[in-house]
């Protein structure tokens, strides 16, 4: 693995460990300041102290107790210092709005990464909610 | 507007121009050879080819009489040959597998784009399906 694709991969990875640790001043310090993250119902946030807020909130409700997993990690270098990042990830152990348990969920998250003094920052990130056996939707 | 903003607004609104002609080669020569794409129900595509091939499929059946109209592009350059491409966008006219018409729907595109040989293609799209009223998904 080049070194690009690693430091890249570790944000990725840190992505998910600083949810499931809760800890969201870890994940918002992944982000560039002028960060942009679509959910996957279409909520689009603008800069990273959205980003930050908006994940604080669900992080002390419906994903109190979740659990996330990143899997096939493809990253891409269209420059040097711009890298396209896709994975599949599963979420367990998120709730209801009243509060009974809901079942393991499976997505694909696209981070566009910049490298800025340095560091890589995600940039963009916007996630979709996979949904199997359908084409499209609504079906 | 700058010429950059001008010139990657031109190759979104061409992906629904393409579209709403259902001319699949015009659709896919917006493309980079490499290009991926993630649709709303997660199905993700590699290379200009794959991504062709799927918008073909569905542009004979169900969204063989649909119409997309995209809105509030927003426009970011990381690098000066890289751009961020997001907008809303609707589509209406889509049918169900069955044939019956079903409700406008709406959602938000990104599309990261590459100037390569002085011209802007899509290197990356991912899509995501606005579900009004809710946080996160299932709810």
């Amino acid at each position: 693995m080049s070194s690009g694709v690693a430091e890249v991969t570790r944000v990725v990875n840190a992505f998910a460990e600083a949810w499931n640790r809760h800890d969201m001043n870890a994940f918002a310090e992944l982000f560039a300041e002028d960060a942009e993250f679509v959910n996957v119902v279409g909520i689009w946030w603008k800069g990273r102290s959205a980003i930050k807020g908006a994940h604080e909130l669900t992080h002390q409700t419906m994903f109190k107790s979740s659990r996330l997993s990143m899997q096939e990690v493809a990253v891409r270098f269209p420059t040097p210092d711009i890298a396209i990042a896709r994975c599949r990830w599963t979420l367990e152990g998120h709730v209801s709005p009243e509060g009974g348990a809901l079942p393991a969920r499976n997505g694909i998250l696209v981070n566009t990464l910049q490298k800025l003094g340095g560091a890589w920052r995600i940039i963009d990130s916007q996630n979709t909610d996979i949904v199997e056996g359908v084409l499209s939707r609504p079906q």
